[in-house]
């Protein structure tokens, strides 16, 4: 039987989903409490990693298990037996042939910013600081130029064994409220560090140390020194996956 | 020189605004950096206490220093010594009779509280979960009869030497957006643990643990067992004080 999970998850506390030497993976995590209930070694398949310190609302994964434990006994089960920070918001049977990566048509991902002199405590939990003056306008424009289809190279960090660079975001949107900016992006697939990427290059727009012509050729050439810098991790959050 | 600062403060690490043996608090963080940057033992006066684990948007505090030290050199020191998840927002100088908690007219909480029957990591950070079902239109019903000029004394935490446990609550108001439920209370003064009582007490109600006759019954006798629970005090933040 293939089983398909949403999980909720705080990344502060893991190394990010997949195993790592340093720390604790939320998947490892998962694998041990499932393994230990089901009596079997499960192994999880996900949407893809996120990196360490980032969050997800709706990450999916898919395991397979001989067990006939009961779904919603499973459910209630695992959630007892897991760490506050990470939570089985979903659990159901799937398609065999169902896998939560091949089978993704959509991601999202949100980025969180604010906007301040001074940094705040309140909102370092989840957002990432930006000192004024930021040109809001200036970065919707940014935000219409990377929708669609290109080559993302340049917001990518290097990563080896990818076969092509090409995604489509099929959307790119900022939206502002007080001194808060959420950046919402809906793609076909992500290159690694990408989403954290694009809000740096959005933000260096936005604060003049970039123009729409960087962008543009940053997308022309793939030339990763022509985007912005990787921003902070704790802001970014994997939102939802769609099938 | 009498100075006022408006703190912000994460309250997760800390036992609470006040110094205790059993870790750090805010106040000797503050106390501490101030005194080093202005060569003299510095004594802060909070507008009042608050306990361990609950967070400030605006804490107010004031210090009195013979030094001559720059205000906004001051500001800008400050928070580059102090840890991330404390900083003052404001420094400014005050009238000599000026006093943080005496002067104070008004201030404001605010409690967030979320209904789910699963967990949620991400809430769970500034949130205290309720499982559904929850009667929110009888919680304001109960909101508003706690309003006003009351003796709260049922709705606080045995405190040794209070002169009176009248208090007035100019507004107590209970906002829903999605499933979070964010309670907003201004008042001219709070018992220890008030809000936190009055949070647990219309969350009660919602559940029918406790019914509006319970609450009239808990201001009338001032019997603590009337009023619901002490919840959480990681949902709770001190949004402002008013002078």
């Amino acid at each position: 039987m293939r089983l398909v999970i949403t999980v909720e998850y705080y990344g502060k506390n893991y190394v990010g989903w997949q195993m790592q030497r340093n720390g604790i993976s939320v998947q490892e995590v998962l694998e041990e409490k499932f393994s230990k209930l089901l009596n079997e070694p499960i192994k999880l398949f996900a949407s893809g990693r996120t990196d360490s310190g980032v969050s997800a609302l709706g990450q999916v994964a898919h395991f397979d298990t001989e067990s006939s434990f009961p779904i919603t006994k499973l459910h209630l089960a695992m959630n007892s037996m897991l760490p506050s920070d990470i939570r089985i918001r979903a659990i159901s049977e799937a398609a065999s042939d169902f896998h939560a990566q091949y089978s993704a048509k959509k991601k999202t991902y949100v980025y969180r910013l604010y906007v301040s002199r001074i940094s705040s405590p309140l909102l370092d939990i989840t957002h990432a600081q930006v000192i004024p003056e930021l040109d809001f306008e200036l970065m919707k424009k940014g935000a219409e130029l990377l929708s669609g289809t290109h080559d993302f190279k340049a917001f990518s960090s290097t990563g080896s064994g990818i076969k092509t660079t090409v995604r489509t975001l099929y959307s790119l949107t900022l939206q502002k409220s007080g001194n808060e900016i959420t950046m919402t992006v809906t793609g076909n697939g992500f290159l690694y560090n990408m989403v954290r990427i694009i809000a740096g290059t959005l933000v260096f727009l936005g604060k003049g140390k970039l123009t729409l012509d960087d962008i543009r050729e940053a997308l022309d050439t793939g030339n990763r020194k022509k985007a912005g810098k990787t921003f902070p991790a704790h802001a970014l959050l994997l939102y939802s996956v769609e099938y």
